[in-house]
């Protein structure tokens, strides 16, 4: 038995979500003509209104429909004259849930990766170049992944911040608040045996 | 910060999908915007689409964009006499797959759940018991879950086609093919124990 094309089609495309396999992409069409056509009918909307208008913001490549996005626009975050460098949006929201940073962000949409095609200029550093080079920034924060890709990618820009004079520094590594020593790797711990300071003793 | 509009919106309305929570919800949205935004633009389409077009069959019920789905409209299954009552749309197709059975179906969306206000007409026995009062079948095999609203509507069928004096079947439960004995179930090995055949010993 052949299921009818619509719905044959529709479990095809619900494919194309990371994570989704052939049994997950029936269970959710099932599901959604079953018991919430309205939300399947609101997700195709948002979908084909989020691929069409959503782009980048022209100065720090967020993903927003407008030509600059809100950090960008803030005045008050243009004065700090803090720059952060992360690989993704998501690391973006991240950092503005703690609350606490209050400076521009600069996002990579990815890292340095010679071996898949994508170099200095596929990651927007031409981008970020011109906006040393223009100044206004004291400090460019680099907060990539602490892979390997994302450290050679921080090291890279760290040399871009050298060439055009500005600081930049890297946030630090170690035992994350909550974690217990014994469950960590070896190369966190190595990370912050290295990154120790000295205990303020008043 | 918040997201962009659209961005917010989508993320919220990816959320309509069970087993999607916020996070991979989050993930998902990404995803499709940085590296597959045909494939979410096709999605949209398909999802549109699908919950526009796709109904019922007034057969057996089973989801079809037809009014009498491909299976009903089979003049070979019409005669076959045999008549499968499953639970959803899900069951047909697995059952289609062995390619053994070559009757007509029943898909009742669901099972008698008094509890959730699931009475025998929300399960279209209506349109069942119109059925074996037409004639024209002589089994109706009742394929519903194991579980015990399942066995309680397999139940409550096989009275209706006591009524119209057609023959009712219920499909074997037991040790499943490849299983291990000392991983089953007690319920299992139960029916596996009381539904025991002779060995035909030639």
């Amino acid at each position: 038995m052949q299921l009818s094309p619509s719905l044959t089609q529709l479990i095809e495309a619900l494919r194309c979500q990371p994570g989704i396999g052939p049994k997950s992409a029936q269970r959710i069409a099932f599901h959604l003509l079953e018991r919430d056509r309205q939300g399947g009918k609101q997700l195709g909307h948002a979908l084909t209104k989020a691929m069409d208008e959503v782009g980048h913001c022209q100065s720090c490549r967020t993903f927003t429909e407008q030509a600059v996005c809100d950090i960008c626009s803030s005045v008050k975050r243009q004065d700090s004259g803090l720059l952060c460098v992360v690989e993704s949006p998501t690391d973006v929201l991240a950092i503005e849930q703690t609350g606490q940073y209050q400076g521009l962000y600069f996002v990579l949409m990815g890292h340095l990766s010679p071996i898949d095609g994508i170099g200095p200029k596929e990651i927007g550093l031409d981008i970020l170049e011109s906006k040393l080079q223009q100044g206004g920034i004291n400090e460019v924060i680099l907060a990539t992944n602490p892979s390997v890709e994302g450290e050679t990618t921080a090291h890279y820009i760290a040399e871009l911040c050298h060439k055009y004079q500005v600081g930049a520094s890297r946030i630090a590594h170690g035992v994350p608040v909550g974690g217990e020593l014994d469950l960590l790797d070896g190369m966190t711990l190595m990370h912050a045996f290295s990154g120790r300071r000295a205990v303020n003793q008043n």
